[in-house]
Formats: C-alpha cells, sequence, structure tokens
C-alpha cells in the first residue's frame, strides 16, 4: 500500500513515510495512518487554542491526508474504511474555512442527490467574472478532499479549483456507485461554476488523475462548455482490467458495488468505455502517460486514433509508472502551465 | 554531504535526492547538483517562453537551491566554491521578482559596504505600520537565498520576511570574514526595516539557523528593538569546536579565512562568544536544540543560566539531530506559530 511518491506529492512528510516503513510488524498500515490522523488532528486543536487559524487548517489537512491513506486501498474491511471516509470529510471540512485560499462547501443538486463539493478562489481581486477554474476530478479511491497542494499550484498563477465527489466516490458512494454517466455529475458542477460571479464561465478546465483521467476526457467530450482537459494517468477503456493489480482489482469490485470478480470485470468494461465518444472530444486536451503503467500504451494509441477532432498533447514519460508520480513535481508543474495557457494566457 | 532532511525540507524534490545517492561514482556531488541546476534552470527559461512567470520563478529558487547544495560543504575547491556562490545569486536574482509574494532586493549601507538583502510582503493588504516581520539569517555556508519556503509559511500567517547577508556570508564573504559584530550588521537592516512604511516598527523578530542561531540571540542582546528572538539548533559559544564534524571544522576555517585548524579553532572561539551579553537579553527567545547534535546539551544549560532577563522557551528534541531536520515540518510549524504569537496575536 506504500505509494511513496504519490503519497509524498500529495503532501505526506517523508518522515511519516519513513516511520510507515519502519513500523512495528503488529501495526498495521490502518493503524499506522489512523495514529498519524490522530497526531495532526491533536497539534491543528492546540494550534486553534492559540489562534493559530492556518496552522489549525493545515495540520487538519495533514489529519484528513493521513487518514485517507490508512484506509485507500483498505477494502476488505468494509464498515472500517467507511468509517474512515466519513472521519476524512469531517477533518476537511474542518480545515476548509482556514485554509489560504479558503476552500468553500457547495452543494450542487442532480436528480435526488446533492453533489458536494468545494471552491476555492485566488486571493488576488479580481473582475467580475475573470476567473479560470479548473474542476479536478479523483479516481478510483480519490475524492474531493486530496488536492490541496495541487490546488495551491493552480491558485498561486491566479486559477480557481473545484473539486466534489462523483458515482462511486467518497460522500457519494453510499448513495451511487460506479456508473456510465459520471459526465451528468461533471456537468451539473460546470452549470454550477458557469454561474458564479468570479468565474469566466468560457475558461473552465477539467483534469482527473487515474480513473479521473477517464472521467475528465468523458466530462469533455460530453459537454463541449469546458475549455481544456487534462487525462493525467488515465484510459479510454477498461478492456485491459486483467492486467491490474489483484489490490486494485478488489477496488474495481468494491465500487462496483458486485459480488465477484468476474462481474467486477464484466461491469467495469461496459460501464466505463469512452470509444463511442472520443470524436465529440474538440477542446485542447492534455494526455499524461507512464510508460511503467499497467496501463497499456494502447489506451494511447486508442485515444490518437479516435480523438480526432482535438488538439492532443500527448506526454509519454519512458520511466514513469502510474500518474508519473516517481517523477517528482516536474510533470505537475507541466500539467498545470499547460492548463494556464490555456485559460489565462490565451485571454 | 548528503544531509537529506534538511535538502528535502528546504525545497530539494525527493526524486533528486534518490538520483543523488544512486548516482556513478565518477560523479563528483558538485557536478550532480550542477547539473539538476542547469536542469532546473532550463525548465524555468522554457517557463517564460510560455509567460509561465510563477512557474519560472519557482524553477529559478528550485536551480538556486541545487547549485547552493552543490557548494555548500565544498570548502577545497574555493574558486569553484566561489564561482557557485555567484551563479546562486544570480538564480535568485531572477526568481526574486517572480516569486509570489515577490522579494525585493535591498542595499543596506554600513560603514564602506553595502548589505544585500531581501524583503518579502504578504500579498493580503495591510493597513500602514501594521505588519509584523520577522529577519531570517543563515549560518556558517547560508545565505539570504534559502528559506524560500520557511519565508512562505511566514508569509501565508501575514508576516513579512527579511534575509541579508552578514559577514562570511554570500556576497559579503569576500570583503568580510566571520566576526564578532554580526549584531552590528542585523542593527543595520533593522533600521531600514523599521524605516519601511508597511511594516510594524515593533513587531519585527529575528530567527538564525545553526550559526544564525548565536547570531539572532547576539542580535536580540545587543538591540532591545527586536521584539522576539529564535535561535533554531544554535548556540551561544564555540568551546566545543573540538566536537564539530571535520567538514564543519574546514568551514569554520573557510569562513574564518586563516591557514590553520589551530588558528580557526582559537579564532572561532574567541569571536563567537555570548556568555559577556547574555544578561542584555531581553526579548521573548525561543530556543530549539536537538539532543543528537554535536552542539552539547551544555550550551543549553549556558543560554538559561545566563540569559536570565529574558522569558525562554527551550524546546529540546531528544531524537533531533542538528537544527532538528529530521523530524519533519512540525518543530519548523511551532517556531513559525510561537513567533506569529509573539508578533501577531498580541497586538
Amino acid at each position: 500500500m506504500m505509494r511513496w511518491h504519490r503519497m509524498h506529492l500529495d503532501g505526506i512528510p517523508v518522515v511519516d513515510l519513513e516511520a510507515a516503513a519502519a513500523r512495528p510488524e503488529e501495526v498495521s498500515w490502518f493503524e499506522f495512518w489512523s495514529s498519524r490522523s490522530d497526531y495532526y488532528e491533536g497539534l491543528a486543536n492546540d494550534a486553534l487554542q492559540n489562534n493559530s487559524t492556518v496552522s489549525c487548517g493545515e495540520l487538519l489537512f495533514l489529519a484528513c491526508l493521513c487518514i485517507h491513506y490508512a484506509q485507500y486501498l483498505w477494502w476488505h474491511e468494509p464498515s472500517r474504511r467507511q468509517a474512515a471516509q466519513r472521519r476524512k470529510e469531517r477533518l476537511y471540512r474542518r480545515a476548509a474555512p482556514l485554509l489560504v485560499s479558503p476552500a468553500e462547501l457547495l452543494s450542487v443538486d442532480l436528480d435526488e442527490l446533492s453533489i458536494p463539493g468545494f471552491l476555492r478562489i485566488p486571493s488576488a481581486a479580481a473582475e467580475p467574472r475573470s476567473l479560470p477554474c479548473v474542476m479536478l476530478l479523483g479516481g478510483m479511491e480519490s475524492t474531493k478532499e486530496e488536492s490541496y497542494h495541487f490546488e495551491n499550484m493552480l491558485l498561486r498563477r491566479g486559477v480557481a479549483t473545484c473539486t466534489f465527489d462523483g458515482p462511486g466516490q467518497g460522500e457519494l458512494f453510499e448513495e451511487v456507485g460506479l456508473s456510465a454517466d459520471f459526465n451528468r455529475y461533471s456537468s451539473a458542477v460546470l452549470d454550477y461554476l458557469r454561474s458564479r460571479p468570479e468565474i469566466n464561465p468560457d475558461a473552465i478546465a477539467v483534469l482527473g488523475r487515474s480513473l479521473g483521467g477517464l472521467y475528465a476526457l468523458q466530462a469533455a467530450a460530453m459537454d463541449t462548455r469546458f475549455a481544456a482537459c487534462v487525462s493525467w494517468g488515465g484510459c479510454v477503456d477498461m478492456d485491459y482490467f486483467d492486467a491490474e493489480t489483484p489490490l486494485t482489482k478488489e477496488g474495481w469490485r468494491y465500487i462496483a458495488k458486485v459480488d465477484t470478480m468476474d462481474e467486477a470485470r464484466d461491469f467495469v468494461r461496459t460501464t466505463l468505455d469512452l470509444r463511442p465518444v472520443l470524436s465529440n472530444l474538440t477542446c485542447p486536451t492534455y494526455f499524461l502517460h507512464g510508460a511503467l503503467d499497467p496501463t497499456p500504451m494502447s489506451e494511447v494509441d486508442l485515444l490518437r486514433e479516435l480523438a480526432v477532432n482535438a488538439p492532443l498533447t500527448v506526454v509519454v514519460e519512458p520511466d514513469g509508472i502510474h500518474c508519473v508520480h516517481n517523477l517528482g513535481p516536474v510533470p505537475r508543474l507541466r500539467m498545470v502551465d499547460w492548463l494556464v495557457v490555456c485559460l489565462v494566457n490565451k485571454w
């Protein structure tokens, strides 16, 4: 479960990763990270006693990230996993108003559901309807609470950020599992963002990581109002299901809410298939792939073959693992700069 | 030379530390980090071509930090070391106006010298003469160009930051080596900061790391206008010179500008001795010490014994190395919060 580089770049301190690697055998992964979460939450409460609200927010985010990584691949104990999810949500909700820039809690209606999300606005004053915005999509086990540092990169460059939970994710998981219509959720949130007085409705991009990278392509293919799209370690179908690791397959089974792995394979392959819609993709699209990813290079070929109406920027890193997490901060910076060029520099 | 935790917390990406550890035997430490500096400078230039000025600034800072660590303990080739120093200065000067918040280049006159420095002001608008400020002092091989991430922690909390080179440091080294009157330089910079229209002249603290932690105590003991003082891995004398590592001793010899180690020992012990002045220290003072530091615990005892007129907060971390770099971000956060409580929350 030790996805060292990803955890570090998302904000887990190196000392905690070292301690996790060196923990006694009798301390489980889940217990170790729960206890780190307790530790940072305790420090956050101390900071609040001192009126150190910025530190309180940063420490609550750390506590949130630790409990996230406690449960992120903990598919085999659903009740424990779900309790940790609830804790993660509570910690981030406490952190949200204290972050620099604050994260505003959103609720967007769709069907009988409320889609929960967060919006962060860069602190520099801006003209009405002038702010570009990037909608960030999580993947199989990612939710709206984890992208604080990536958001900060965008915010420093004058770009607002929005995260939300879609089908199979975070707060929505219990009501709705993996489904073929993630794009309805992203479009509902896009409607909301376009109604915000700060945001330029024509400068909203979508970026998704891992499975979120498939959702991002789907979102932009099905809704031409997106100005740009980034698929970060994404794919266009799940025909390669059998190449996934056992733990990832367990994750698919879990979010598909089925009992057997055969059902999961069938459901995932049928539900996640962008081949019929990729010709509808027209906005500038950035696709980042690590050649060492179990996701095969044939996914990149398919994108090139089918997304014939979109200006594509395809980056394949020969030494990159899934989502290129092992190559440090530069690939993330490049995605951010590409987005800024699409959304800001052209206006 | 691989001071892993310090380098990482100051901003060196983990992937570069891994690559440094795995570099081929024929690639020297100096060459490895020079080449990383070239790499990031190249990316910075690319970013500028795209009008990605924020990325350009962040990448130039990274290039600056890499060339810093190339030369920081490279005492045995002075001309190479000094050329790298000049490069470090140039890189940071290019980065400075592009940082969020920008670093403004200062020049403060003292005797026949110009003290070079940088001032960063938090972005949120403030009333005239309302901003608290922290003056950050480097140590034996640290200069005004390295504390970007620590500064950012203060800036996010509404505190301005100032760095400069004193005797034996950076741009001043060739004109003036290690000397007993560092406090004259910090007081000259303090005069300047108190004249700035943004800054609250009564809310300026001084913080120094390693040898800078001795300078911070000296600065505050000799100038009661400082509102607070942090000594981060500092000391009050150098009687323990012989306990230092061979590489550190070479550094002492270098900045003392003497030929032999015997001369260095004598000069350093005589020049750096706060025992006669510590009773003049009256402002709130925070002293952070790692019990595994070659700097002995007797330095902590001496501070307690002699700084009898200052409210002292002494933190000894039993598992901490020099400057407690191995304990992650929390000790840094605690120093920052302590400063904010001293400078902000009380006003």
